[in-house]
């Protein structure tokens, strides 16, 4: 059993680790805020297991600290942010915030990002958004390519990722967040931190063929939800949250998992829609419960036990880790100690 | 091979058909104008093929022919468009110009339909935005559920699609056009038409096994992409252009095909991003370019002859029909002589 840590602690850990890292103290206890969520919800790829890296591009000079993100474009409904290049989470949560601000009047409004850098889970954004009322959306463009045009070898898109949160009366409310990809990249390492096969249908071999060892990922291809779909998908989203924005896509992104010191200049995108520019939002969240439970109470295939609404499983799993704490295993525990060593901040709990 | 009728011609009798049927010119010509671009680019079963039903519809008392579409709820960058239960075509359409105005001056805009009906391929109103320099989404509630919650048995959603429309400089555009499930119900007809097996991953029986015979499709239920995740996409595009415009979803989607009087209440939405919200338009049409062929250049897995961006096909094919005609299969001919016969109207080319 890993040892778990409450919320409150991780968070205040976080946050001492970002500050003696040169994050002014607001920015640190914002991000440390995000990242506790992403582990809290159960995103723990994207929560405080990616802390280290963080840290070591800002040390290795890959990521401004004292980043002042700030818009560059605007109209009513829409915004451009320009990260400075600092936590990826600082300029997406401006773009979120601007977007609700905007939406409220103007009925939705669209807040793109550029030289942002990785922001954690997808839903966190579209939350915040759905958190005001309002349905989120949030496109990305992921922070390394795994994936190649349908047919080809290269990789020239990466996993980008889609999340809409739309908000309920009672019922939890509905968010999806996914990949593009079958699977996600994180799923393939996990295989192989285990030592677990894939199911054909992830990844195939630079012949097309069906790639089931985890341990050959590094030859292997991801495969796009719905074939020449999800290739499409990845790379729409990818045009509307990269290039609009004038970040990068294709050739230009930067594989932030093995280089700490090229800019990524990731790009982003969250749209807001005031739920009340359409109608009653009470009726409408209303609505939204029915079909939750019309779904869920609906015939099931023979074996299956529960239908599943998105978002269900993780507002189960914030439930419970709120209670009982963050997991947290301990290959990640000492890797974290290390750190605090390294920077002469608090340790995790202490 | 079948006979070829050239987009004139078949344009001239489509609107003729509707006025016959007691539509006012303007919105015949609209209506036929937007069927012959359907047949043109090669969505085969939303152009023509799908008069006699609409005209059905209409004779039926399931569609009003003299429909006044109208904003019934609007902020400066949303409105909300009743269709008045028309030609679906003609509230889409109104969506879009609004879209498309509002986005001008706002930057964005996202307009919603309710009490629309069938509006044919998803591309049509994303290329209707993108016609006017900017990025087009559509969204739509199907006109009929094929689609179970994932893990269940019934019939809840539809193959809700979208499509994506992004401008170039010189390459064909990006034209994304999209069910969410592994194959659209189209095409399972047509393997039946043709007496074909279908491959395994299209549907599955009430037992959860691979149904590849298309005769049997009325026991089946079809695959969303990616599993879970084509689930949560049909899903959230239900909520977001039906639910959120006081549309049906769930339960309450009418099936279009097997029902001619009942009011559908189909929903759509329609996006427009302004691209000049966000910078030099020409240069982020440069840059699309380059990926373009970025992507189609790049390398190949083996006995792939071509990487196609979405939209190349159907590009290709507009090019071909606006030269060589529209291909009408015999049984459609005669169809559409019964059809105009019975109108009184005049018949296809005369």
């Amino acid at each position: 059993m890993p040892e778990r840590v409450p919320a409150e602690a991780l968070r205040r850990f976080m946050a001492g680790i970002y500050e003696a890292a040169g994050v002014p103290a607001a920015d640190a206890a914002l991000v440390a805020g995000l990242m506790t969520e992403a582990d809290l919800i159960g995103a723990d790829g994207h929560g405080v297991f990616r802390l280290a890296q963080y840290i070591r591009r800002i040390r290795a000079g890959g990521m401004n600290p004292r980043a002042v993100p700030r818009i560059v474009e605007e109209r009513p409904a829409s915004a451009l942010i320009d990260g400075d290049n600092g936590l990826g989470h600082l300029a997406t949560t401006m773009a979120a915030r601007t977007a609700i601000e905007k939406a409220r009047t103007q009925g939705v409004a669209w807040c793109g990002v550029r030289h942002g850098n990785h922001a954690g889970p997808a839903s966190l954004y579209a939350r915040m958004v759905m958190e005001a009322g309002m349905i989120g959306l949030y496109l990305a463009v992921g922070s390394a390519n795994h994936l190649p045009p349908w047919g080809g070898l290269e990789l020239l898109l990466s996993t980008n990722p889609i999340a809409v949160a739309v908000p309920t009366e009672e019922e939890p409310p509905i968010v999806l967040d996914m990949a593009t990809t079958v699977a996600a990249y994180g799923k393939v390492k996990l295989r192989a931190q285990r030592g677990e096969a894939m199911p054909e249908g992830w990844m195939i071999d630079r012949q097309g063929q069906p790639l089931t060892d985890p341990k050959r990922a590094g030859e292997g291809l991801l495969l796009p939800i719905g074939g020449y779909k999800g290739y499409g998908l990845a790379l729409i989203f990818g045009l509307l949250a990269g290039t609009l924005n004038g970040a990068a896509m294709g050739r230009e992104v930067v594989d932030f998992n093995a280089d700490d010191t090229t800019v990524t200049n990731t790009g982003q995108a969250v749209l807001a829609i005031d739920i009340a520019a359409f109608g009653d939002p009470a009726a409408f969240r209303r609505r939204v419960d029915e079909l939750a439970r019309e779904i869920r109470g609906s015939e099931r295939l023979p074996g299956v036990d529960r239908i599943f609404l998105p978002g269900e499983q993780s507002a189960a799993t914030r439930a419970r880790r709120a209670a009982e704490g963050v997991p947290i295993p301990p290959q990640l525990r000492t890797q974290l100690d290390t750190l605090a060593g390294e920077l002469g901040a608090p340790r995790l709990g202490a």
